[in-house]
């Protein structure tokens, strides 16, 4: 058996369809968001990134830099244990009751990572459930899918966003058993919004369960970042609603909001919640200013919006194939992974831009694109530079503009909606 | 459907078998390590923690706090985004390299735990291997057993560090089938050794790969701080190394070592690794500042074992049932769930001792114990504290003493071994 031979072979297969992948070498420059220091190979330059899901530019706020500071100088740099070992940290209990809070629920539960969040919540309330039916949608997160494996469940995948398939599908099952609507409020490689409140009505008329992912939107929407919703006045809504620590709020880790029994339960039975070391009190204490600041701070939600807006205005009217998006995420159609490529390796080489080519089995075949995310501190200069680059490269790589035709029409045209089993990798 | 009422049940059926968890709320006192702040209710006071997997104190480390921080100010609090997506930070390739040296292999791979780093590693290392056999230890970590199951592989359980039995299951095998032999290095509950080097003699006649966890060794034992196989020498006839940045180096995540074929397959491969956000910078530094301070300074680790040695001398002495263990951990056999709820209270609320009960499904039942856990900062006089205070609630709560039958022979005839599936939560 040549063992070697076989890890080879896999890695020599991503090579050959062009889908494999090299990591930028990044240092973020605190205070000078969103430039960062590129490495490669023995050079080192300053470039601007604006693919950071940092969306908010929150990691480089004094606040959450001190507190993050003051607790690992006054509790160290680790937890030393599990959330039952030794583990549990004061500056941890606190996220958890901010947490909650922010959501209008009445606990919350925090784990290591957005991705153990949802693998592990929804399988753990999938098994508890006796006989559940899960009702998922096709563009779920890669972390949902896992979750929804693990549970060992039975699924049924309705067409991304469809309230009639998913009505179709809640009818036509035994009105007796156990349902679980999984779904995402921002779907982060489109931008696009569920239709929350009539999927809820749908939960309500069909006697389902409710998850909604808001990783891409809390800190982002509503008038104390609560997501989208927050925003809509939808929280009391939904059963659970997860979110991460790790992209608007800038620092790391993933979590959960729902009832007092449905958190303990999760908290009681989740192997990837009990068996692993808590967020240090540096992590929990920087997430917990984060939070805080943009609980009553709209600064940054305001700035965020009208940078994307402006960001999407100037790309536009340069021709540029901007998809239409809902949210703060700015997707512009590529439509080929070796083009997309060299777009990205283009613009870091020539422009000093750093925007990672987004490609199958991410996206769709057919749609591969650039995936830009402007941040408050993307000023109107930096787009302006982004507008210059991008269309130097589109020309000289030979990629379609949107042209006369309209860029909604152009990505009809071109979108073959396949179900797509992962995002945001 | 009564979805409220179904978590309530799951959670009172953890009450009515005493097995309920609640977490002790801590601050540790960075300077002053085991010393920490006890939050109960509005009563808040210090006490002395002696069941952290922090093993060397290193998370109150200048060195380690220092390069936090230092990070933090420099590149802010968070990754910003997943591994190939703007969150390859410099600090986490560094430490990468770090990890790659430390175990002597081509390269290495952080994740963001180490259940993760298990369940993601193991489960795409099987998945890759065509018609993978995995063959794992039955006292194996719960985030083993979960990377097993999800790959889906067909497993055969052999009994805890039994050669014979690995033998058997390996020489029953199709002689062409890929196999991966899955174990532990250091077992922590026990806190017995695993037979590494007949392990790997056992892989080598029958053409398996071999896959080790170190995450209560790495740190702790070797010349460098490599672990088990390190002290041992046997770190190049074991294929993946798999550790931890949680406990005696003081930080978060996990990781695995190996070939670089092999690193670079679970990188593109696995979705736990792939859709998640990187380890901040903060975190990566503190972790590669521990590991370079273990690589040369061997004062930790001579104090860890003696003030381990010490400890369980000191607790023999006084009549404890101490556990047999070849390592730092330190059992107590206390035999039964609600008696070992009872001390670990009382050690609380008398002495000031924390030290959390193990109880089922983390050990067999029958063999519920207090597992402690001596750092090189749990001074003589700490140590004296300790067992006045363990014979007190000995006495008090009327728990066996080791009385004239030896440790060993207490425990042989109370344990019934049990497949346990989990450990350490």
């Amino acid at each position: 058996m040549d063992y070697r031979g076989i890890f080879q072979n896999a890695v020599d297969q991503l090579h050959a369809e062009k889908r494999y992948r090299v990591f930028a070498n990044l240092e973020r420059i605190a205070g000078r968001f969103p430039r960062a220091l590129h490495r490669s190979g023995d050079t080192m330059r300053e470039v601007t990134v604006w693919c950071s899901n940092d969306y908010l530019g929150m990691g480089q706020h004094d606040d959450v830099i001190d507190a993050l500071c003051n607790a690992a100088g006054k509790m160290g740099s680790g937890a030393g244990g599990t959330r039952n070992i030794s583990g549990t940290n004061h500056p941890l209990v606190e996220l958890e009751h901010e947490l909650a809070d922010l959501h209008g629920k009445e606990a919350a539960l925090v784990f290591t990572s957005g991705f153990i969040s949802n693998d592990a919540s929804i399988s753990t309330i999938a098994k508890l459930l006796p006989n559940c039916l899960i009702l998922s949608d096709e563009l779920n997160h890669a972390s949902m899918i896992e979750g929804v494996k693990r549970s060992g469940a039975e699924k049924k995948i309705f067409r991304h966003n469809d309230l009639e398939h998913l009505e179709d599908l809640l009818a036509s099952a035994d009105p007796l058993r156990a349902k679980l609507i999984v779904f995402e409020s921002v779907y982060s490689m489109d931008g696009d919004i569920a239709p929350i409140e009539a999927i809820a009505d749908l939960a309500d008329k069909y006697n389902a369960m409710t998850y909604i992912d808001e990783v891409h939107a809390v800190g982002m929407y509503g008038l104390r970042g609560g997501g989208i919703t927050d925003r809509d006045g939808l929280a009391s809504r939904i059963d659970v609603i997860e979110g991460t620590l790790a992209k608007a709020f800038g620092a790391l880790g993933g979590y959960i909001t729902g009832s007092r029994a449905l958190i303990d339960a999760v908290r009681s039975y989740a192997p990837g919640f009990i068996f692993t070391t808590a967020l240090p009190p540096s992590i929990a204490a920087a997430a917990t200013a984060s939070i805080r600041h943009l609980k009553t701070s709209q600064t940054e939600r305001a700035l965020h919006q009208l940078q994307a807006r402006k960001t999407k205005d100037a790309l536009s009217a340069a021709g540029l194939p901007v998809m239409p998006s809902d949210t703060h995420i700015v997707p512009v159609l590529v439509g080929d992974p070796e083009l997309c490529k060299k777009a990205s390796d283009r613009l870091m080489d020539v422009h000093g831009i750093y925007i990672q080519p987004i490609n199958y089995p991410t996206v769709p075949r057919g749609t591969e694109r650039l995936r830009i995310t402007p941040s408050p501190f993307h000023d109107d200069a930096l787009i302006a530079d982004l507008v210059g680059a991008l269309t130097e490269v589109w020309n000289t790589l030979g990629i379609p503009f949107a042209g006369n035709e309209s860029a909604e029409d152009a990505r009809n045209d071109r979108i073959v909606r396949l179900p797509v089993s992962k995002a945001g990798g």
